[in-house]
């Protein structure tokens, strides 16, 4: 039995939640609420599961696993069907190179702990946390697109079948347009998110669909 | 033939030049100035290699290789000995977990580029500039070491095999240091690094000992 520890809105936790539902895994889901009481992923219980206090963790029995991308790399080897990576090695780097620009370059300078810090921490106003979002949203996007455009076209963001690159886009463009960057500027990523947004599996991980979610 | 574009006190390039010092990988080493004439890796040359003007670019042939850590992963496929993984999948989630605690979640706030969009895009002054790098660093090495300290003591950080987490720890230990943070603070950490800092592969890529060092 799976349990994902997730917040709703986190990108990292949606990625997961993409790879889980494409390989037809069940899972209990845990909400970890990333405001309320200060934030729970700060309480000693969660901090036993997660040491970074990050959502999110997959817990397996014993196992406790944490960091999204380290989660894709076991469920790829655990559940390996359908692959998410490419057969060949140039392929599985270009594929975790894609996956990492947003994993590395993007997702740490927008996700709530930096934005909360710029704010309490260095005093920068609300539109200075706008620009700032903006400006690492907006390259990322733009060296996602550059990538994308320098390969044949193919389906989906390499080649024909559904990869960790794929499970990263959808979230960075949810996280784009609550910032107020709009991912269809970018034509590669456009037709590509547009496909992915009618996948089952897409839909079901969508933030609005999991039960923490608020409206 | 490799080649790989590196700055010398980038701590992503330093991770990969460890990882090709351990496995033995003859390379050629092409400098990329990330300060001076405004930063060489925003070149049009430099982004035909590498679409997000980041360090490092691994180039193999004609293929270029982005990402530090998708880097690590196509040599530990292409070059398996010695492994840098452990053979088990908990064991390598836990490898790759370690290695993105550092990689996605204090790197990207303390590389040059968050740096200067700090001070320039926010106008954040010197002092807070320092705080928010003290704030990450801090943050991430306690919980690096909550998760060492959380496992059966180890020769390296995981077990008695060099993995990735070790290959990703001294580049964030020097980067700590740089910035004030002192590492032997964290008992499993400076016991670790200490051992590694011993190591030819560990000496060899040390920035310091690269051809664009500064004195």
């Amino acid at each position: 039995v799976l349990t994902l520890y997730s917040y709703w809105r986190s990108s990292a936790s949606y990625r997961v939640r993409i790879a889980l539902k494409l390989k037809g895994c069940a899972y209990q889901y845990a909400p970890v609420h990333l405001v309320r009481d200060g934030g729970v992923q700060y309480s000693d219980s969660y901090r036993q599961l997660n040491p970074e206090s990050r959502v999110p963790t997959l817990v397996s029995g014993s196992l406790h696993l944490t960091q999204s991308m380290a989660i894709l790399e076991w469920l790829e080897e655990t559940y390996p069907a359908p692959a998410l990576l490419p057969k060949d090695a140039a392929g599985r780097a270009r594929v975790r190179g894609l996956a990492q620009l947003f994993a590395a370059d993007v997702q740490p300078l927008q996700n709530l702990g930096a934005l909360k810090y710029l704010k309490d921490g260095l005093h920068v106003d609300a539109a200075g946390v706008r620009q700032w979002l903006q400006h690492w949203i907006s390259r990322g996007l733009a060296a996602f697109e550059a990538h994308l455009a320098e390969a044949p076209a193919g389906r989906y963001c390499h080649g024909e079948e559904l990869s960790f690159a794929d499970v990263c886009l959808v979230p960075q463009c949810y996280a784009a347009r609550r910032n107020g960057i709009e991912p269809g500027a970018y034509p590669h990523i456009a037709r590509i998110e547009a496909l992915l947004q009618q996948l089952p599996a897409f839909i079901e991980a969508a933030p609005d669909q999991q039960p923490d979610a608020e409206r």
